[in-house]
C-alpha cells in the first residue's frame, strides 16, 4: 500500500542521498560539499568551485591550471551543431536553443558509457557559452563568430562572445563570483529532473537536455528576468517606491522575492547585491541600483519578504550590457555543474525514481462499441 | 525536518494524484481512465485511445472521424526541422534524434501560453512518426520522403513512410494494439520527469523532450530492443532453450521479463503475443516465434518470471520489418499520449515537484587559499 504524504510536490520528502550541497541548514545558509557558498564566492573562481562540485575537493594551483587549459580547448562547436542553431529563429527562447543545442552535441559527441561522463561535463562546460552566443549573434547580428577565444575564463569567454571585445577585469570577476552562487542548490526541480532521467541510466546529454527544459519554467529559472523587466521600468527610487505599492495593492505577483527553502533571507542575495553597487558605481548609474535598493526595503517593510539570489542579478547583468533574455541561459552555464554532480551521484548509487500515485479517476468501466457510444 | 522514507526511488511513496491510469490494481492490471487495457486493445483503434486519454472520454464515430481528420493534416515538417534532421548522422542513437527534433519543434512552434496545449499535444502526435522516419530514411537510404501520407492511421502512417509502401491491413491493425498498449502507465520515470517539468510550469516541448531521454535509458524503454538482439540468435526453440539455460547459469541478465509494479503477469504480455503468433503464421516463420514461446516456458520454469509488455513486442515488430533501433521511438510515438495528459493534469493542480535529500557529504570547512592547499 502506497503512503501518502503530507504536502503535494513532495516538500519536505527525501527523494535520495546527497554529498553535494545544503540548503537553509543552521549555521550556513548554503554550502558546496561542505564549504560556505559566501566563502567560495569571495576566495574561487568559478573553475574551482566547479572543480570541486565535480571531483569532490578544491584544485591546487597546477590542478586548477590544468582544469582551466583543458576547457579553454573544449570551446569549439561541430559544423552540424552550428547549422542548427543557424536554422533557430531570433524570437526563440533562448533557454529552448540551449535545450536543442545540448541535445543535439549528444547526437553527435554520444557518452557511450559511464566512463566518459568527466569528459561529456567538461565538454558541455566549455561549450555551452559557444552554444548561446553563436546563435544569438548569428540571429541578432547575422555574424558567424569565433567561438574559440583564449579567454582566461568560462564568465570572460561568454562575455567576450557576446560583445565582441575582452571583457574588463571588474566584469569577470563578477562572472565568476554570479556562476558560484547559481551552481548548485540541492533537489530543486531542474536537478532533481536531471536525477530522474539518470535513473533510467540514460545519457548525461538526456539528462542535461531535460534539466534545461525544466529550468525553463516561469517557477524556477527566469526570476531575474521577470525582475529586470520590472525595475527598467522604475526611472527612480521614488518611482520605484510608488510602483511597488501599486503592485502590492494590485495583488501583482512580483519576482526576485521570498524562496521555497530559505524562510528568513537568501545567503547569495548580500554577495550578489555588493557587486550590482560596485558595477553601478563603475558606470556612473544612478538610477537602477538605487530604485532595486528601494524595492528591497518596501518588500521586507510591507510584506516581510526579502531579496532571493535573482534580484540583484538582474541589475548586475544589466550592468554589464548582457541582454535581459540570456540571464537564465547564463544560469545553465553555472547549474550544469550541480546537474552533472547529481547525476554522477545517482548513477553511483542506482534505483529507479518511480513513485507511486493516488488515483483520482473512473471505476472499472467496459468499453462500449463505438456505433453505440 | 523532512521525512526519511521507507526506499530509495520513491518506489511506493504518492508523489501525486491521477486519473489517468492504475497499474497493477486487483481485478485488472492495467486501465486507460477506468477502462481494462484489454478491452481497449481488443475494440479499438489507437487515437480512440489517444483521444480518450487526453480529453477524458471515449470519441464517438463521428468525433474519431474529426480527431483523424485533424492529424492527418499536421503530419507536416518545417523546413528547418528537416535540416536538422538531416545533419544528424546514421549512427545516432533514434531516441536522440527524436529528442533533438522534439526540441528544435518547439523552437520553431513554441507552446505560447497553455490554451495551446491540446494543438501542440496533435502536433507532436501527428508529427513524430514523420521526425523519425524523415531522418531515418535520409541518413540511411540518402532519401527526403514525403511525410505528408494519407493514411488512415498514425500506425500506417508510420509502416508507410518506413517501408515506401502502403502497409497491409494486418500489420496496420498490430501497430493500433501494440500503440495502445504503450500509451499510459501512470507515475513511469518518463511520465514523471515529464511531470517534474510541468511543474516549473515550462512548455510542452520540455516535458516531452525530457520524457524522452528518460525513457531512452536502459532500465526503462529499450527492453524490447535488447530482447530482440537476443531472439534474433536463436535458430530453433530447442537452441533457444540451451542458450537460455547457459545465460541463466552464467546469471547474465535476460531483458523482456519482469516488472517493477506487476508481480505476478504483465497484462499486456497475452495481447501482443497472440498479434505474434497471427504475424508469424502470416510470414511463414517457423522459428523466431516459437523460440521466443519456448524463451518464455524456460524463464517461467527456472525462474518464476513472466514475460512484460516488451518481449513479444520484439518479434511482432520484426515481422513487420521494422528495425530494432527504432522500436523504442515506437514507444514515444504511443506514450506521448500519456507524457501529455500528465502534463495536463500536473498544470490543472501544480505545485512544483521539489523533494528534500538526506545530506551525507562534509561537515562545514573553510576555505583555505589556493596557494596553501
Amino acid at each position: 500500500m502506497a503512503k501518502v504524504l503530507s504536502g503535494a510536490g513532495l516538500r519536505g520528502q527525501v527523494a535520495g542521498k546527497t554529498a553535494l550541497s545544503t540548503v537553509g541548514q543552521s549555521g550556513s545558509g548554503l554550502t558546496y560539499r561542505g564549504y560556505d557558498v559566501k566563502d567560495l564566492a569571495a576566495k574561487c573562481q568559478f573553475e574551482e568551485v566547479a572543480y570541486l562540485i565535480l571531483k569532490g575537493n578544491l584544485p591546487t594551483q597546477k590542478e586548477l591550471n590544468a582544469y582551466k587549459t583543458k576547457l579553454k580547448g573544449l570551446r569549439s562547436l561541430p559544423s552540424a551543431l552550428k547549422e542548427v542553431l543557424e536554422r533557430i529563429p531570433a524570437n526563440a527562447h533562448p533557454m529552448d536553443v540551449l535545450r536543442t543545442g545540448c541535445s543535439m552535441l549528444g547526437n553527435l559527441e554520444i557518452e557511450a558509457d559511464f566512463s566518459q561522463q568527466d569528459q561529456v561535463t567538461d565538454r558541455m562546460l566549455a561549450c555551452f557559452p559557444s552554444i548561446i552566443c553563436y546563435w544569438y549573434r548569428f540571429s541578432h547580428d547575422g555574424l558567424r563568430i569565433n567561438v574559440e577565444t583564449d579567454d582566461d575564463s568560462i564568465g570572460a569567454h561568454f562575455l567576450h562572445m557576446l560583445h565582441g571585445e575582452k571583457p574588463k577585469e571588474l566584469h569577470e570577476q563578477v562572472m565568476h563570483v554570479s556562476l558560484i552562487l547559481y551552481a548548485e542548490h540541492e533537489f530543486n526541480a531542474s536537478t532533481f529532473a536531471a536525477r530522474v532521467c539518470a535513473s533510467t541510466l540514460s545519457d548525461l546529454h538526456s539528462c542535461v537536455t531535460g534539466a534545461i527544459g525544466t529550468l525553463r519554467g516561469p517557477l524556477h529559472g527566469g526570476a531575474n528576468e521577470a525582475a529586470m523587466e520590472m525595475i527598467e521600468g522604475f526611472t527612480s527610487a521614488d518611482h520605484a517606491e510608488k510602483e511597488m505599492m501599486g503592485k502590492l495593492e494590485r495583488k501583482e505577483k512580483i519576482m526576485g522575492f521570498g524562496h521555497a527553502i530559505y524562510s528568513e533571507s537568501d545567503p547569495r542575495n548580500d554577495i550578489i547585491k555588493g557587486w550590482s553597487e560596485k558595477l553601478a558605481a563603475d558606470v556612473g548609474d544612478s538610477v537602477l541600483y538605487s530604485a532595486s535598493v528601494r524595492c528591497e526595503e518596501v518588500m521586507k517593510r510591507e510584506k516581510g519578504l526579502f531579496c532571493n539570489a535573482d534580484f540583484f542579478h538582474a541589475s548586475a547583468y544589466n550592468f554589464m550590457k548582457i541582454p535581459t533574455k540570456l540571464f537564465t541561459p547564463i544560469f545553465v552555464m553555472s547549474r550544469l555543474t550541480g546537474w552533472a554532480g547529481h547525476v554522477m551521484e545517482q548513477r553511483a548509487d542506482n534505483r529507479i525514481i518511480r513513485p507511486s500515485a493516488d488515483y483520482t479517476g473512473e471505476e472499472l468501466r467496459p468499453v462500449v462499441a463505438i456505433e453505440n457510444r
